[in-house]
């Protein structure tokens, strides 16, 4: 019992907003992982910590104790600088798939561990397995290889690497304790500082489409995030920025890989060009590489090189065509004039609705399905001109999906246009 | 999915500070009985329930759909008026024992459906289970029979009442939820609503030894459950009680019925005799039943008859002498002078480490532990007198039973008697 303590206490100091110290911290997240601590225990503890808060002091050390639950993955013997980039997810954010080779490109190796949607915003893994062939999960000595020789690395995340986050996450997930700041923050850095990179980029998205939609708190998570980064050693920027309106003119998973071969091929959409460049730079920097500029390595074909490479070292045909949607429809605008706005949130559960995303941990995505979007805020439409195509193999899908899109777009005839957040709107 | 509200929008709901809807209400409470709604996503309802409140309209909707979640007694075809009294639990609390028979001597029935004890404050039907042969359950129609026959009934609530409330209270109590007072009302009013009792005293403590300790948390406690009662016909008042102080001069099981028995002979410590009548009163007043004066009945002999019929009526022996501890240890006074204080959560934690209570749900209570008062507060002791006596079958207990006694007596040389609480600080 010297060590063993109570969970009821533990849950009792947090529900009545007192600090809980290092040993209790560490017991609960050490005691929980095991399954020696009930499920209904710590949604209790979550919930009071969602109200109640933790400090700086409680966010740190629960991280370290979740990272302290499996193995931590170092990368000293590479060579040269690591530096990963994580985005807290968006509508159409794609990012990862053409920024993970240009940075590899420009001299830095990138580990990217990442994972798969859950909800409106789609996931980078389901992204990349629409290419036929690509498989996710690496061990830990295939990553390092692939590290070496690619420079640039994307897989799930091994079962050894913060088991105590997994727990959380699904236990979190059931019961409406997603949203603490603290739990985010420990949830994404924890698994972070284990991965073992050395710098660290990170994309906090707000506006309608993020999962933090007020800047505010956003701006939030990421300062926490970065103290959180700097307190373990690892070199940790934030951007917070725009997803108000969907990024690039896709949202889905093989409508997002091509969109990204765009990019790579020195074309694509100009914000999700823009986005990619400052997050490279901001690795580089953050990595103190500088080689090369990333906005030439998109052109002369360097990044793309990568890009190949990468998807082959996984079992990918990256020439290979991507699987395309059964049944399409397109919806058209009802009358002329410029588009004003184009909700990200509205956008994004049309996107899950059409089978792109997932309502539940494990369930299978569609590869085909998303939105494509053929005009933007700012631009201007004629009536009856297409507007959106939805992809899905299900075409009973496509009721309740044009249903999320209503509203999503406002036409103004006069040509006024809404204010929108800037792309980066600050940095830490 | 008309009608199967999501658990965890309804957790979202009151994680956000809103109402809950009656339906979320019904359905939520009715699912969990069911089982289709997990412990871990009830306990985090429950915590956000503790930190962020429920109105009127939700507490007395949620103790509905506890009651709803089983049977509900009737008495009407008893002929005479039923009146029952609920005490939120004390150290040295026995005052249901004298006082169900004394209310049924004076023309009332009393259907007294008790728990057993949790912690540091001893459960009624702990107590009566030290008589020797006496039988705690019993089905609905022997109870109706004891009731028709007695005029007073104690018995353990049958598995059929409030069912809700039964997994609900397993789960506040590995959850740290024990202390919401919502909670609270509805677990105590969902049971004595679903009893079928027409008139209703409550009983709330308040000081270091009951479970409100503070003075104005008990007044809500005791507001919001009138308010509940009379919301569903029950005739219901409360009083707000001292337990500054243990009750009379035992705390423990056959200890207090031996304490019990003093009372009904027309004897017993005064402050266990004055609340017996006080409550006794307010029971008669609520069942508008006028025909004996309490006090009459106890120093008759007619309540000790009663009493001695319910205890045959449920296979005990009235004149079984009572169990007793095999070890005795005497604790004197260091110093002479007046008892200035007597603190009552002290006495009640020893009482419960000399194994009159139990830490877990289904632990086996000692019938001869607890502790016996020699002197209380106001009254004048000599240098190495004795101060308690600790009773319990296993020696080995009472070195941390003395322990938790350390402060709980405060002596004073001059004559000083701290402040008390006055035996009944209010009513509603």
């Amino acid at each position: 019992m010297s060590e063993a303590f109570d969970a009821v206490e533990i849950i009792s100091t947090k529900r009545d907003r007192n600090e809980l110290s290092d040993s209790q911290i560490d017991w609960i997240v050490d005691a929980y992982t095991r399954g020696v601590v009930a499920d209904e225990q710590v949604s209790a503890l979550l919930m009071a910590i969602l109200l109640n808060g933790m400090n700086m002091r409680e966010i740190s050390r629960w991280t370290d104790a979740m990272i302290n639950s499996g193995e931590k993955m170092n990368w000293e013997n590479l060579g040269i600088p690591t530096v990963d980039k994580h985005s807290t997810g968006g509508v159409g954010d794609k990012i990862t798939l053409p920024l993970a080779p240009l940075v590899a490109a420009c001299g830095a190796a990138v580990p990217q561990l990442s994972g798969r949607g859950l909800g409106h915003t789609g996931g980078t893994l389901d992204k990349m397995e629409s290419i036929p062939g690509w498989q996710a999960s690496l061990s830990n000595s295939q990553m390092l290889a692939v590290l070496k020789d690619v420079g640039a690395v994307i897989c799930a995340a091994g079962t050894g690497l913060a088991p105590a986050d997994k727990k959380l996450y699904a236990l979190r997930d059931v019961t409406g304790t997603v949203s603490a700041i603290p739990l985010i923050a420990s949830s994404i850095m924890s698994k972070k500082i284990a991965e073992g990179t050395s710098a660290l980029v990170l994309d906090v998205k707000t506006g309608s489409g993020a999962f933090m939609s007020e800047p505010e708190r956003a701006k939030e998570l990421a300062s926490v995030m970065v103290e959180l980064g700097k307190r373990a050693g690892v070199n940790t920027r934030a951007l917070v920025t725009a997803m108000d309106v969907p990024l690039g003119l896709t949202a889905g998973n093989a409508l997002e890989v091509r969109e990204s071969l765009e990019v790579l091929a020195g074309g694509g959409p100009k914000d999700v060009v823009e986005l990619t460049l400052i997050l490279a730079r901001e690795m580089l920097d953050a990595a103190k590489v500088s080689g090369k500029d990333p906005e030439v390595a998109l052109r002369d074909g360097s990044a793309m090189d990568r890009w190949k490479k990468m998807v082959k070292a996984q079992g990918g045909d990256p020439d290979a065509p991507l699987p395309t949607a059964k049944e399409k429809l397109v919806i058209t605008a009802e009358n002329s004039g410029t588009i004003s706005t184009m909700d990200a949130l509205k956008v994004g559960i049309s996107t899950w609705r059409l089978g792109a995303g997932r309502q539940r941990q494990g369930e299978v995505v569609q590869a085909g399905a998303g939105i494509e979007i053929h005009a933007k805020p700012g631009e201007k439409i004629g009536s009856g001109y297409p507007l959106f195509t939805l992809h899905s193999d299900e075409s009973e899908r496509f009721e309740r999906a044009k249903q999320a899109l209503e509203g999503a777009v406002v036409i103004s005839e006069k040509g006024e246009v809404a204010e929108r957040l800037p792309l980066v709107i600050t940095r830490f």
